[in-house]
């Protein structure tokens, strides 16, 4: 026999959110090989609904910034696995292809003639500000968005209000990218969502605006794994303080 | 009895990429009101499965600039069929708050006192550059993406090759859009790929550059739906010619 790999995103963490797709490739699998941040959610969730996975499940730990087995030992798992004829999924919390490093795993098994299919998952970016009632286009608000992960990227965006920015992993240089978003047309009073634990049991709104972000993450103590979002959508959120909302709605930018 | 509606996003139109809440969503329906784009595709792939649909389906015909049905006249179809006590599935294709008004939906329908749920799909933007095998992010490639539409939105966005950006409903602006990136850091040697008809029947991908794309367009006959992608990521496209990959894998610029 033949084994595989299925790189399946798992969604934000939600097992309701994971493809149909995904759900087949989990229950026809041997071996799941596991992220914590997402995937291992997933997991828990299908088998609290009666979900049989046969599986064994290898939990590989991957947090952001933290990796408690590396990218190459996880590359060497799967090329392994497979060549001991095993179906083996690859859950990874959101998409495999959105900052999921889904793209090596996939080049290093086909490179060594692997067989690999990869299944999209719900990202994270656009999932985690929906929970917060925030839409990353809307007509008359945004009708572009940006997804950026690290400082350095943030200093090459331009754009205003209506181009909304999604940070990912970016409570750590909260302060800095907010001090830096706010210097260019967005300005100062732009607003702002910090969402943490999207989909899972922490889950908690933050909302202010770039110059006030950083001291109100502070003082909540806000801390990953969170999504933040920037722009004038964030006035859409049923979370957004009365000043905040109600300037929106009394002269929106008309930009459709 | 009172009625609810569903927001439910059907991803990019494979029955497969539907989500597990969103199928549970549309069993459980008394109507499905359904856009042609993605979501027709996905009820007739769920029927072909054998999946029981009692629900009566209301074609609204929306297709990326032809509306069959005026967006008010959807907006109040939605409450008016809640009202009668129905459990009304919106279905719209990829996400709903991607380029979908389903912030707008939701307003709407709130705004009248029904109530709403939003069920995340897979967007478009994230899943069709998936299929030609092009991750909007990967290390050493690329650590930000937009997702834009329309002429204007593009003129503002600045970054290089390592920033992806993703065209929704661009083919009809290509030349204009490809003439104006080569302008900026990207350079008319910057890659693109355009992927038309995702997951369904005439799926095909066109790779080229910003200086080359137009023509190609051209000369192949590419049309709507289609969604474009430029940047370094597109070298790892099995369907890239040659000399685009070999290049980056010859001297892959490192970011990360």
């Amino acid at each position: 026999m033949t084994g595989r790999v299925a790189l399946v995103g798992a969604g934000p963490g939600d097992a309701g959110l994971l493809t149909i797709r995904g759900l087949r490739a989990l229950k026809a699998a041997d071996v799941i090989v596991a992220d914590r941040l997402g995937a291992r959610s997933v997991l828990d969730g299908l088998v609290a609904e009666g979900v049989l996975l046969e599986a064994e499940v290898v939990d590989v730990g991957k947090l952001p910034g933290h990796h408690a087995v590396p990218q190459d030992a996880i590359n060497e798992l799967l090329v392994t696995l497979a060549r001991e004829g095993k179906r083996v999924v690859r859950l990874k919390g959101g998409d495999p292809y959105i900052f999921g490093r889904g793209g090596e795993e996939l080049a290093y098994c086909r490179d060594r003639g692997v067989d690999v299919e990869v299944v999209p998952g719900i990202t994270s970016a656009v999932s985690v500000p929906a929970i917060a009632g925030i839409p990353l286009t809307h007509r008359g608000l945004a009708t572009t968005f940006t997804v950026v992960t690290g400082h350095d990227q943030i200093q090459a965006l331009g754009g205003g209000r209506n181009h909304t920015v999604v940070l990912l992993m970016g409570v750590g240089t909260l302060a800095n990218s907010a001090i830096t978003l706010a210097r260019g047309e967005r300005g100062g009073e732009c607003p702002v969502a910090i969402v943490e634990d999207g989909y899972g049991p922490r889950q908690r709104v933050t909302i202010g605006t770039l110059d006030t972000i950083a001291y109100q993450a502070a003082e909540r103590g806000v801390r990953s794994p969170a999504v933040v979002v920037v722009g004038d959508v964030v006035r859409l959120s049923p979370y957004a303080p009365a000043e905040l909302a109600t300037s929106a709605f009394a002269a929106p930018p008309v930009i459709d």
